[in-house]
């Protein structure tokens, strides 16, 4: 009779405090963290919306149509292409290895994780089209298109593929000990040096510098719309949350909730560090407040915090983020005085701020080495551009990369597109 | 002692295994299925803005004003006639029957699936809004507003309810077996069929047909802001995630997490597709590379897909986009030698992809047939275009349906709602 | 043997029905909990995104770029504000008392609720934002930029957090049994009578009132981009569905999932009776169907419903967000003919509803009362309102508040920021 009544007041127990033993459900988990790579993938997508906003705002109306082309056509050629090839050459990387293998992902019910595989190749995906974004914005007003779709295609096929596998598929990089949660290396780093290779082959729009290095809002290379930009900044920050929460990997379990609303946190105020820098910046120096070193710093502060939104303080996110932001600040004024054109700022805000968010890991996160986190930015960095460069450069001597002076002078929109972006009339 | 022990066993391996054996717990599951249904639901919110930036955009200047009146107040108009007479109408339908009840959805408590019910009304409604979303576009510039909401109230309380309940509500063409996953025909061949009829009852702009089918960018009728078109096509891409994925009706198992995300990767393929044809086709053909092409490509390629995005393979899929933006292109050029005026290609998008997406789901999908597929595309689309006709028409001997040429000159801007949609000064 | 049989008969019942006897599992319901704050998080973040186009529409041209800054500025300044004073200001209080802590909420691990703290912090910094943005709209086109941030600080490290605590901190009013769902009064009246006190201060802009009250569109005032400030309405719409839903703090068991729906779909009815109701009344009245009427009705009823989105029925939110949108109409009228330039209509929008949206909680809400809800409303407005005077004041008197006639002539686009907001040619 004891004993039955033992027996059942643990049975009871077990009904009433699963959680005080049990762990959660497998397939609970399974569908947290399933739905968030759907949920912070379609924020990453939206990543693409906002870079195309912010393109189109920044550079002159004639060729706003162009740029919008640009960003709608690299997002699908990206995506398909990433698919056709690049998962596998990324993923499919031997442990500790340098590059994956060449075949389409066909497989695509195959456990990975504990997670659906077609939620995660949804989440990368929409990566490596941000990574495709951050390259559109700098070459603007001057590249051709299908040239720029063919560039496009080879960042989404094989050079982010191959350096993120290096990390994030297991490769060299990962057994070397580097750290780079979202991305500030793989995405933000790659992006910007392959942006950098653009714009060195490409040379600067007509007249842009022929005075000594002006700044954005001087006629006539003024910013076409100044909302559009600002939208773009807030649906970029939007997408970050997105970008760097997804990240975790996992929602499934106390750490993992944790751990992703943190990141949400730090990415906050990372990005609101680089914001008020800017602006600071701005007003004390020039006397203005200037609204694009305010956007272009909130996304610097972004871009730092990208590479461990995990382990920062809120202090040391908002710190980060400043120093993003000023960085950027800086990076801009020297690419100018260079007479390098860089439409959108994309180089200081993506790769000048992704070396610094990689670097300055080991501040924050246990585990990481500054030599580490150097090799790791450096090798990349530098195997991207090399790359970039040299099929951009093949681009250049076969079909060329970019549009004849004419075309230049009349506007994009009109010679490649033939659709004038604004018909205001009153 | 030795059955102690074996019990013991038993009730130990129930608390750290529960998954091995027990199925999800079905409030869990409730509380996914829910939560599914709010997310996809403010997706599919979402693109009601997408479809007033993308008409906003490609209407001439003195339209814009108006057609974001009609796009707000339909998004108010319908979400209130769909909760007090379609819900209920649609929903209300005996099994197999042609029509639900005439009455207030007021037991929102009662169970109807393994969801909240609130959060189902609040997904379905805005399906109804997406559909009356495509006729605005279709007869802008020259439909008066209030007839229009007529229209739409229509739409909302009867036209879409009707023919969603013959298959979503459990109707004649459920029991015959058709197949519409998310709304090829349902959503998007009801919205093009609505459109038809209202193009065709209203007649061309003044002047659009003076000469040949011209197309879309030329002078007077040069879409007033590519960036925004552009913006809407994103906005729309991105809420057909939750358009296609909520569609699933379930999250909280295995089975449905998998299949929410091979929707989500096989509406982004699609979409894909659907661009690239676009961007192709304007290329090889006319030389340029046509943006409007290539963003209504996109959106011909989702809503292919959109019939059947759970069973296609990701390759099945960029094919279906891309023969759905193939048919978008051409359709629009048939449409313009017909001299039928349809100001946002909403016809060749909605209705001649929406009926090339029903057609082809037996290719992809086991358990259907081309014949089943026929019928139910037909009897939806002729059912609607004729009841449209007639209520459109009805309108147009009482109250009117056009605005009087004078009105059309000076704008609709000015002449109907007083407002100028830009005043840009230097 | 008998025994055995009826032992495992219960035990093998706790394994394959664990929902018919068991509470769900605690970390599955902290996982729901903390993901719902970052889903509605990112939703209200969406609403400053909102905030900012609206602004950036109904302002003249050359104020665009400067509301942006404002708008981007005021995000990060606050965010930070919040984090570093106002959060333990807040929810530090003591329970039943008037004000929290003066320390920086470091302890970002110590458990609040059946949540991760840190989505909490996210989900309530984005209220403080939505409160600050309401302000920025009002003063818009003479205000001083950095005067305003002070402002904006001032807002999210002591104004805002205060009267926050009274009631969803467990302060004085939560025990007098106030009642404020998601914030008619703590959020919306808050922002406008902090507006109020700017207006009043800043006084109209320069030859707003030279005759007597004109309606917004009428030259030179004419609103810079009505697809803005549809676009913004779309995305404040949006984000609202976080804003009310997320207010509900919990996501993880049947209850909860079901009120989340339920404030989901009331506060889209609610949003749709204001929007109808601006539509109508503008028609009736002036002949013409005032698009920004609409838009603003929409807002109102969305602010109507925000203090009691749970118990109403769906017929009851419809009513109250059509009532809140007469009063927004009526109160517009009101404010220009007392020539109080509020250049948005955030007054009527936010406060004028917000008061409607609180007085009228008891008509829906049980174990409500009149005149608790008249207390609190009025005792967080004079306050706010108070505050905020006397901190403009300081302001004013010492680096000053409104910019020189001189740059107000010139817009605070050239002035202030530097930078133009549209550079469309031909």
């Amino acid at each position: 009779m004891i004993n039955r009544i033992i027996i059942l007041t643990i049975i009871l127990s077990s009904l009433f405090m699963p959680s005080a033993f049990a762990e959660i459900d497998t397939e609970v988990a399974y569908i947290f963290n399933t739905f968030s790579f759907l949920v912070c993938g379609f924020l990453v997508m939206w990543m693409a919306a906002g870079f195309c906003m912010l393109e189109s705002g920044l550079v002159t109306t004639k060729s706003v149509t162009t740029i919008a082309a640009k960003n709608i056509g690299k997002f699908a050629i990206v995506s398909v292409m990433f698919y056709l090839v690049g998962y596998n050459l990324g993923f499919g990387i031997p442990e500790g290895g340098y590059i994956g293998t060449l075949a389409i992902w066909s497989d695509t019910s195959a456990p990975q994780g504990n997670w659906a595989p077609a939620s995660f190749w949804f989440f990368q995906t929409l990566f490596v089209c941000a990574t495709a974004s951050i390259v559109s914005g700098a070459v603007a007003e001057r590249i051709k298109i299908w040239p720029f779709f063919l560039f496009a295609a080879a960042i989404g096929g094989f050079i982010y593929p191959i350096t993120m596998g290096w990390q994030w598929g297991g490769g060299w990089l990962a057994t070397l000990g580097f750290y780079d949660f979202a991305g500030s290396t793989l995405v933000h780093a790659v992006g910007g040096s392959a942006a950098l290779a653009g714009v060195l082959l490409l040379g600067p729009r007509l007249g842009r510098f022929s005075n000594k290095g002006e700044i954005q809002s001087m006629e006539p290379f003024a910013a076409s719309s100044i909302p559009l930009v600002t939208l773009g900044t807030f649906i970029l920050w939007m997408g970050w949350y997105g970008f760097n929460g997804g990240s975790q990997l996992a929602l499934g379990s106390f750490e993992d909730a944790n751990a992703m609303s943190t990141i949400f946190m730090n990415t906050q105020l990372a990005g609101c560090g680089g914001c008020v820098i800017g602006a600071l910046i701005t007003r004390v120096i020039g006397g203005k407040t200037d609204i694009i070193m305010m956007l272009n710093g909130a996304l610097a502060g972004l871009v730092s915090i990208t590479a461990a939104p995990l382990y920062a303080s809120p202090i040391e996110a908002i710190l980060i983020g400043a120093v993003g932001g000023a960085i950027m600040y800086v990076g801009t004024g020297i690419l100018n005085s260079l007479k390098i054109d860089d439409v959108v700022g994309a180089i200081p805000v993506h790769l000048f701020a992704g070396i610094w968010g990689t670097l300055i890991v080991p501040w924050t996160t246990p585990g990481t080495s500054y030599g580490t986190q150097f090799i790791g930015l450096f090798s990349v960095s530098i195997f991207v551009f090399v790359i970039s460069y040299i099929i951009l450069l093949l681009i250049k001597q076969t079909i060329g990369l970019r549009i004849s002076a004419e075309a230049e002078k009349i506007g994009t929109d009109k010679s490649e597109v033939g659709v004038v972006a604004y018909s205001i009339r009153d």
